[in-house]
């Protein structure tokens, strides 16, 4: 009662965003309304969260997200052809690009999750299966979350691959870069003396 | 060139939203566009949110936040007419009434903050004053907050108030409750101490 239920009906909608719960709903709520600047910047981002829920779909051949049939990096001609990588977002996309990777890609949008009713053909595996069919693919890079989903995920996939006769990579695990072994998890440890290196 | 522009500027309007930054906002947009259920709650934020922006407007007797030209409160003709409660924001008053207080509000949508360019007008204080005159009031109670710049306001307010003969009294500062003194900032204790109170 203390509240009108217009304000109240904006911060219940500021709460389907994710992470985002009752008090910062609330903040974000009363920030946006204090103001005719923010106010005018709180009727932008409804009218562009309106317009890209509508016209962002996938892409037909790498589900990255787009407005087009085929996206932006599924058009580019000059990227290595070779090469495929499976990400489980395309969040994971942003971050690959950054390293220079020239390959092409695919997002599953999810990892396999029985429990949660997940299965091969809610992440792709039906289109990924014609592309390592129809492409003229030499390595495909797995590169799931390390998860325990995630690694089943990138199991499931390199059991897929198996006998297609195509190189079938992970990502290394290990120490990260500037990590110090003192604070390092022990799983992780472990991973990088199972995964240790020559040198030469 | 990764990323559709019209993802991107669903990333961007997201960041409008106060204290979301580029991780967030990318990671929001991701999760609004990753199933058919999210974006349509994306559509619902989306609408709702102009809806509250061209609608929401404040109250005309204590800029509370409402739809109509006297807010909820206002309308209540119950509560104690002798007793006003003046705060920052429309927040705060959610906060207070948690409390059963009985009295009216204004709210002062801001600060005093000369740096900023945020001066009495900004703040409502002829509307604040007019009040003084007319309504029928005994006691103010200043309930901005215990920053510098919440402090300063309250200081400026009671000087307005000063002459007029009525209460005007400050939130009490100390101890929160739960609190353990050697955990507790040395400036809070210091207003506890001066604060502090007889027991007969």
């Amino acid at each position: 009662m203390a509240i009108d239920p217009t304000v109240s009906r904006l911060i219940q909608a500021l709460r389907l965003l994710p992470g985002i719960g009752q008090k910062t709903a609330q903040r974000m709520a009363f920030q946006l309304l204090a103001r005719d600047r923010s106010r005018q910047a709180g009727v932008e981002l409804g009218e562009s969260v309106i317009h890209a829920m509508k016209t962002i779909r996938l892409c037909d051949r790498c589900r990255h997200f787009t407005t087009l049939p085929l996206c932006n990096i599924c058009q580019h001609e000059k990227r290595n052809p070779a090469l495929l990588c499976i990400v489980e977002s395309s969040a994971d996309i942003l971050a690959i690009e950054q390293t220079g990777f020239q390959g092409y890609y695919f997002v599953l949008h999810g990892k396999l999750s029985p429990l949660d009713g997940i299965g091969p053909a809610d992440i792709g595996i039906p289109l990924l299966k014609q592309r390592l069919q129809t492409e003229g693919l030499q390595e495909i890079i797995l590169a799931t979350n390390a998860t325990v989903e995630g690694e089943a995920t990138a199991h499931f996939i390199a059991e897929l691959i198996k006998h297609s006769g195509l190189l079938c990579s992970r990502l290394a695990y290990g120490i990260p870069m500037g990590g110090e072994l003192e604070y390092i998890g022990g799983d992780t440890l472990a991973r990088a003396l199972t995964g240790r290196s020559r040198l030469d």
